[in-house]
């Protein structure tokens, strides 16, 4: 049985040459899997792969398509929460049955579709991770879960709920009409060129808003820029910090950060490993 | 009648040499004007002006002194929001009858006095903004402000509250337990050193948690870092339209930055130019 799959870009274009690297790998190893990518990924708008009605369009009509089996967000960037609440509003019955993976940027519609009980949403490596050290093999990890093969998960996980996210981009979702409620939830973060400081800032803003999940888990904070001081604390003990002054259970490291070992995470309580 | 202001660093530490700038400006210009700064300005703890305890310290120290008329945070940066609660709780009564003044990171303590009706905050430069292009003039407006002279306030303000904040400072204490009402106010935003696309992220949280303000100003968004792109926006026009998607008036530009023309903007209903 074929798994079609659908690549869009709710917030940066990804590269042409990527995005043929990605179906090259495909095409030769995955013979079972119809991957596309929908010309708007390409489409560039200023910061985006396209203005907000093409990017809403693209999402829209590979969510509805009931042909697709799975929605693969090519890139991150900045854009999925100009499009999320019309594109919540636009979705119909075939959207409910598909898997959404993607990370970074891209987990504002993860939030907004998990808030929503719309589909399967899972976090886990971008198409346009391809261009990482290791990144054929996030590509193919990514095609293995979607096409239903059984691939290593995040580890720990157990019969509590989860949900994983960019601290930033959770940041911004916290307190909005695409939050989801993370109640009982265990919740995995990470982040990338991010000052210490902003992330001890966004954990007070996090930690603030996430009273009553299961607890909190620390991915990679990775490409941390140099500062004129340094911060004096690393990221665990910031996390723990927080942690504390909440009452949020700390819960050590995840394996997820904006690199091609960023594990995938099915949103919600873990069923199988395997994917679409 | 002499006014007693202490300067606090809630964040990072002022260099002495700038402290002592400020010191001789007011001792020339100012001998109605009893200038100190805390000790604990000068300490340096990784990122801080000294570690939680310190900083925690100096201001409730300052602010809990019945001999001193107004606290002026020195430095922003990165730290107030790890003492703003506990500082809360060890405010006494003599902390009810001053002025505190700052912005930037300082916002964040303004905010937790305002949401709590403690004393007088004001949105206003920094001691440390001496260092600035015109910043003596700065550092003169507030001097004046604080002495009860009449000064220059932000223009336009009306019989409508007012606050203002640095956009991240703002993003991140929505919806926390630092956080004021700011039903019917006109709430007043600077930025800088965020990308375009970091202020297009920040206004979609902000205007999530804004809805039942009077309306939002715009001030400067200055340094924006170059980016491989161009965002394809100005800021007034990410302004406007997160203010036309969430129903919140756009009521133009405001003259607030991180400059020495920075305004002076009392919270609250504005009743006169004069000070404490």
């Amino acid at each position: 049985m074929t798994t079609r799959i659908t690549c869009v870009c709710p917030g940066k274009p990804i590269r042409r040459a990527r995005a043929e690297a990605v179906q090259a790998l495909a095409a030769a190893e995955f013979p079972h899997v119809a991957l596309n990518f929908a010309e708007q990924c390409f489409e560039e708008q200023g910061h985006f792969a396209g203005d907000d009605a093409q990017r809403l369009d693209a999402f829209l009509a590979a969510a509805n398509d009931p042909d697709i089996d799975a929605v693969w967000f090519a890139m991150g960037g900045y854009g999925a929460g100009r499009i999320a609440a019309p594109a919540m509003a636009g979705l119909t019955q075939a959207a409910r049955e598909k898997t959404y993976l993607g990370y970074s940027d891209a987990g504002t519609l993860l939030a907004a579709l998990y808030r929503a009980g719309i589909g399967k949403p899972v976090h886990g490596p971008l198409a346009g991770d391809i261009r990482r050290e290791g990144g054929e093999d996030a590509v193919r990890r990514v095609l293995r879960y979607l096409s239903g093969e059984t691939v290593p998960l995040e580890a720990g996980l157990d019969e509590r709920p989860v949900a994983a996210f960019n601290l930033m981009t959770l940041a911004m979702l916290c307190g909005t009409e695409l939050m989801p409620d993370l109640t009982g939830h265990v919740v995995l973060v990470e982040e990338v060129a991010e000052h210490l400081y902003a992330v001890d800032r966004l954990f007070f803003h996090i930690t603030q808003h996430l009273r009553g999940v299961a607890g909190l888990r620390l991915g990679r904070i990775s490409d941390v820029p140099e500062n004129d001081r340094d911060f004096g604390m690393t990221e665990v003990q910031i996390a723990q910090y927080w942690c504390e002054r909440t009452g949020i259970p700390y819960l050590g490291r995840a394996d997820i950060g904006h690199d091609a070992a960023n594990a995938i995470v099915p949103f919600g309580v873990a069923r199988s490993a395997a994917g679409a």
